[in-house]
């Protein structure tokens, strides 16, 4: 391996196996052998080549963002970074495409193209340290999903090193196609158990000049909820409607230490909602249709951003609601998506159900998309409760998901922690066709082992 | 096969035989020994059953409008007709989702869809009679795709019958998900090769209450071509941007025998650009950029249409282009795709290919997203030319596209008459993941052999 990245690309110091060992899920960690740092889509090649002969795990690693242990190295081994790998390779504004490499800030990628006035909309949470890569292998979303889609949606062709080292490209660089199976989108969301991805082509869009962002009280979590869908009734889509129960809002508010509008008692929900385009006039419009329909829903008075600084400090509550509850307590995350609709009994079985196990839960998420992160607190749980018990709970949450249509992640991925949940969401035969392709592409079971399937 | 399905609909009748022994694929027919016409699932399932026991050939067939051969049943066999499976399962009116089944006349499902304020965008030129479930097999596109995407951007979850029988799920009835690899994804555009689709569920937006129309034509079809990038780079995204030579609009004048704009004679090429959306003023200020870019490019009298009769003949023209040139030769219809901004180049390559072979060819598309419709006609040709030397053509015309960055297929599909080229876009690694997906899915080879790969 020093042959292939060179002495100065390959670790085996404790700090540096400590910081490729756990990502943010939960407070697990577990040590690779070897870090390596490679630069070439050659090297990984022979990395792979040589892994797969030696029956070596490999565990891929991007920013370190992951919230379902998608690159714990679980069974140790070879731990590869991206970092070095961030690069833009092209940036092709007649076409409206990019490609990157995968260990580039989403970011500072999505920065790079603004300033060409291009548009690459999906934005995790996580956008400021997870690169592009990690995203791809999880199919991130985040708030502007709900207008412009996930990752999946953006993904027009992938370069992958298979496990044994084979270099491909899953399509073309085409806004269509209709040419064998859809790699592409088989390689998305596959948690860097089936190829290692090396180059991204994305489809990009021109820069919306607009946005307007307001910010609305609901005197119930449910009643916001429920306002949810009948937003999109009205024909406007956002561009991002987010949810925050009370003790999200709050806590983000202690965290960052900011108080961009006051907290009345009886604001027990908000939705933050944008609408983004090029025309400001029906920009306006569409504001207003929407107040219309927030109306007929217990809402309390609607605040409307005025300025940037009123905007980014909104987004800023909403972005750090996540490291808000984590600095509060240790917790878990899921990562529930239904169709929207059913939003409201999807937050009412998660109490009922936190109730019944006697947790707390934090709520919040892409409402829109109906999809609701509930973050459950160990608080005062004792460790066999948290540990024996509250499982039982998630899982009455998951298949309360599943009888509604939904599933048990919208975003995160299933990784490590989500695995003991997916008889769930699949049927013997379906699970077996998931194995099936993994087998195909990694017959060695030398990849990201551990993880999903 | 009787006892399934009952005595009523199975046919060995030699007329219900052709009808279903051939597509819209060139003059191409293959007789099945027997056609089925189940209603529901669990038949669907057990016919599978039987024919996976029995080594049964298997061609299931939707409104039978396939431009690549994808529904010929060439090992004759058995083949499954979806038409009596036409029905809206469940409206989710809440939920902006349809479940329909496979057998359902996309725009009956637009049409109906429309009534309630919701919009199923993908509208190909077959849309009067192909099923929805032939458009998810071929991931089919048509002219909304520029703003609104193809299929598999619309496609939620899948109902799929196995070769063996088995009956799964591909996903979940939601608007993200990240959880296991995407087999939704993998079934759409998988053209009938790996699964027999029963249940379709598709997301909804709500329908555009706004729609401006025009024509522009050019005194180059490269101009023409060229300004198609340049309209994407202003910032307005059109719900359509097609391309017409001179050629293709003549004929599909005269075989619709309508003029509904006066053709001058330095008219070359055309764009029909459609822009939709809710806001009539943006909408005209859309349109105002569009002509302003236009400008640049040598264009001439841009036409608007102004009311909804004009709009229905211009959209006309488009549509039968065709039908009009299916009518005036012997042809193939290649279905290239690039980035956009390569239009103009692969325009020119097809012309001099046509000379170096000596075929006239008419050409037509989906500009926007650089999908050109190549009908090479046979006119004058030998047939010894026309089946041993044009394939060469085909082949140099194919190795262009590859070559920026595009693909053969960009809405039609491979099904059994573009399979000799897939080494063009294909590495054999790349083929053979792609016959491991086949083999995982289909071990006994019995569902739609001969096709793809």
């Amino acid at each position: 391996m020093r042959q292939i990245v060179g002495e100065a690309h390959l670790s085996t110091d404790e700090t540096i196996l400590h910081n490729n060992g756990h990502d943010e899920t939960e407070d697990l960690v577990y040590l690779p052998e070897v870090v390596v740092f490679p630069e070439t889509v050659t090297q990984i090649s022979q990395l792979m080549r040589l892994c797969n002969a030696e029956l070596i795990p490999v565990t891929v690693r991007g920013g370190g963002s992951g919230l379902a242990g998608g690159a714990l190295p679980v069974e140790g081994g070879l731990v590869i970074s991206t970092k070095r790998m961030d690069k833009i390779l092209h940036l092709d504004e007649q076409n409206f495409q990019v490609t990157v490499e995968p260990g580039m800030i989403t970011e500072n990628l999505q920065n790079t193209l603004k300033d060409k006035g291009l548009f690459y909309p999906v934005d995790p949470s996580s956008k400021g340290w997870s690169f592009i890569g990690g995203n791809v292998n999880t199919n991130a979303g985040g708030p502007r999903a709900v207008k412009y889609g996930v990752v999946k949606d953006h993904v027009l062709n992938l370069e992958v090193v298979l496990p044994n080292g084979d270099i491909i490209w899953t399509g073309a660089n085409t806004l269509k196609n209709s040419t064998g199976y859809n790699l592409t989108q088989l390689m998305v969301g596959s948690e860097g158990t089936l190829g290692v991805v090396t180059k991204i082509v994305l489809k990009l869009q021109p820069y919306p000049t607009q946005q307007l962002l307001m910010l609305a009280p609901f005197r119930s979590p449910e009643s916001a909820c429920a306002a949810v869908a009948a937003i999109f009734q009205s024909g406007v889509t956002p561009s991002a409607l987010e949810f925050m129960e009370r003790n999200a809002i709050e806590w983000a508010i202690r965290y960052v230490g900011e108080t961009p509008v006051p907290l009345n008692d009886e604001d027990q929900a908000h939705l933050l909602i944008e609408v983004d385009g090029f025309h400001l006039e029906s920009l306006y419009a569409d504001c207003e249709t929407i107040s219309k329909v927030l109306e007929q829903f217990d809402c309390g008075e609607i605040f409307f951003a005025d300025n940037d600084a009123q905007k980014t400090a909104l987004w800023k509550l909403r972005r750090n609601a996540p490291q808000a509850v984590k600095n509060n307590s240790i917790y878990k995350e899921e990562d529930t998506v239904v169709p929207r609709a059913e939003l409201p009994r999807l937050l009412r079985k998660v109490k009922e159900t936190g109730e019944k196990y006697g947790f707390e839960s934090v709520c919040y998420g892409h409402a829109g998309d109906g999809n609701l992160h509930v973050n459950i607190l160990k608080g005062t749980l004792s460790d066999a409760v948290w540990h024996d018990e509250l499982p039982k709970g998630i899982r009455e949450i998951f298949e309360f998901v599943k009888s509604v249509g939904g599933t048990i992640s919208g975003e995160h991925g299933i990784g490590l922690v989500q695995k003991s949940y997916l008889d769930i969401v699949f049927s013997p035969v379906e699970m077996e066709l998931q194995r099936g392709i993994k087998r195909l592409f990694d017959p060695n079971g030398i990849l990201n082992p551990g993880k999903v399937v």
